[in-house]
């Protein structure tokens, strides 16, 4: 995994895929300098207007409903649906679903009239959108112990028929028999707002230029934790706000040591949900 | 004081209040980052298909008119009748009140329409948003001698039948009859974009845990105040960028010696806009 | 050259000229900040109800294509008018030209619908203004070598009958027979998004105290490739986060040395393209 995990940070700094962002107002800045930072080449379009011939050429879209609006739902639907023509991966982050019967229902729609690749979301949000109804406080809503996150990703995955990620204090991801369980990170991004939002569109940028989902999607979230980790020792005594900005430095500096990292931070998970556990 | 303002900060810490933000685009990271550093859990959310639902379960709910549009206002007005219904306080921030008139229309539109707790601006807003007329340039327009600050925001909070403060060198919050000054801070909070509106947003977060208006808006204040003091003496040499990243910091390190710090900086004020002078 | 750039510093920050951006979401956060570390009063304002107002008070207009929407481009067209009846300079950043045909089409609108005072692009967007098609990559596209970039800069200006500066590795400002080429920066720029947009609100703010447009520019151009100096020597080996806070806290401190240095950085062009190596 570690030779692997080498290989897609290289090919993504070279290839420096475009991963088209329709996402919230909060978090647009932090996206595109993070994706900056790591090296892939952020871009933000919303208009109905051009949202398909953006997502076109794209090497990955990613639809996140932080802030949503009818205008913005009906801008992810157009996209999405464009990239799927054109076979360009399609990513959704439901931000805050179950907050509102508006953020479940939009991100449902979503779901059904474009297919996603894959969804990454906290453990109440995946919650929420495949009915297990949880409490949800605010869109930032923490994480949950590692086993019971695997088996609600693989209860997700095989509901919605894709790809599932349950980030938290562990990560999972999973296509409903198979996956990886991901440790790691650091408290602090869940003390910066758009830490989930940036690593979903990281995971696009590493799906843009990997096909395996769920490899992609390990590099991503376990280069995202590593990052997070050195970003921590170097600035995390003084707060979130130098936190903030050494995650930005730090997923500059990724490298093969990063990778490295990153690998040992992955364990293989598979088909019985029982046997998870059993992965740590 | 002391005591009660390091009250005031364990329990926002411990019952992290949802703050409902309907803001700006300038500011909306920074408020969210800022919200998240102090405690407090921010959510924005626009929608007026969402904004009575997101509203009903905050702590507290901030209206914020930075880049208002004609949709903003009107989920503005929804979000407000509907905190109104559940009984959460809402706070008003007319940014650039005066600038022109749809903004300070706007306001006056949401003053009428919403019952609002608290409203906080620069003097140049505020006097606008009393018919006060003054110069206004921009939307960051600066402050005011502590005395006229004193007599504007008992005018003010008269005027509207509500709570009103007048922030700038020299801070005041009022309901017409009582309130206080708080001093401190430092000048270059005014080279950073959205200090004001995150401090409408800290208002709105300790609100959340205290119902008595002033009380709770004298502690915001003056630790908002002491947690610039600290970020200055980090980073403000180096800039306002620098200080920008160490403010956040600061606001995740109030603590009980902060709580003391702010104590001091707060004086309270009574009745007749004419003794305010002599509480200085 | 270099006492005049320090005078021009000056009178900015004597003057505060107010900036109005009508911009996209991703860097009005970044915008607000660089021009209020610079010394300027920025001031976003995007609703037609109230941009004619604002542009009509402000000292320059800033429109800028990075993430537009019907409602946006109106806007900006309103905005224009007002400021061209008010004598107030209009900017336009027409960010992702090329990207697709709506973002080419917006851009062009505006200049045939509003006497534009300057544009600023890289050497793509520029190319695709002027119907000079390159591939274009996001939004973020990179440079050009500096005779090729006078080259397209001339035509562009003759062409588009105004002020262009092609930015990139090496800025030209030119109005199709005369201008400046620029040197310095750093490349960490690149990393950082919205540095070009940022770019140009700086240029308006320039342009808002010097009616000269070149003179104007070519301050503006030089004094920000100082700036990314000095935040590169500051903070640059730590990572492109870094560097973002360093630049901010860098225009702040743009003082009279900053001018000398920023004079040497500025080589005059004239008449025919071709003499235009020779001035380098």
């Amino acid at each position: 995994m570690e030779q692997e995990m080498g290989q897609l940070l290289r090919r993504l700094r070279s290839e420096r895929p475009l991963v088209h962002n329709i996402t919230n107002t909060v978090v647009t800045n932090f996206t595109a300098n993070g994706l900056l930072a790591l090296g892939a080449s952020p871009v933000m379009a919303y208009a109905r207007e051009e949202v398909a011939d953006m997502a076109r050429v794209s090497g990955a879209l990613v639809l996140n409903l932080g802030t949503l609006t009818a205008e913005l739902v009906e801008a992810c639907a157009i996209a999405g649906q464009a990239a799927n023509e054109a076979g360009v991966p399609v990513l959704l982050d439901p931000v805050g679903a179950g907050a509102t019967p508006y953020r479940t229902e939009s991100a449902l729609r979503l779901l059904r009239e474009v297919r996603i690749d894959l969804v990454r979301g906290n453990a109440a949000e995946i919650a929420h959108l495949v009915g297990e109804i949880r409490e949800i406080k605010g869109v930032d809503a923490g994480g949950q112990a590692g086993g019971a996150a695997v088996d609600l990703a693989m209860r997700a995955a095989a509901k919605l028929g894709t790809v599932v990620a349950v980030t938290g204090r562990e990560d999972v991801i999973t296509d409903g028999t198979a996956g990886y369980v991901v440790t790691g990170g650091d408290a602090l991004l869940e003390r910066v707002t758009g830490a989930g939002c940036l690593l979903t569109s990281v995971m696009g940028a590493f799906r843009a230029v990997e096909r395996d989902r769920l490899r992609a999607g390990a590099a991503a979230l376990a280069l995202y934790g590593v990052a997070a980790e050195a970003a921590a020792a170097a600035a995390g005594g003084r707060g979130p706000g130098s936190f903030q900005i050494a995650f930005l430095d730090a997923l500059a500096a990724l490298d093969e040591a990063s990778a490295a990292a990153a690998a040992n931070a992955v364990r293989r998970i598979a088909i019985a949900p029982a046997s998870a556990g059993g992965a740590r």
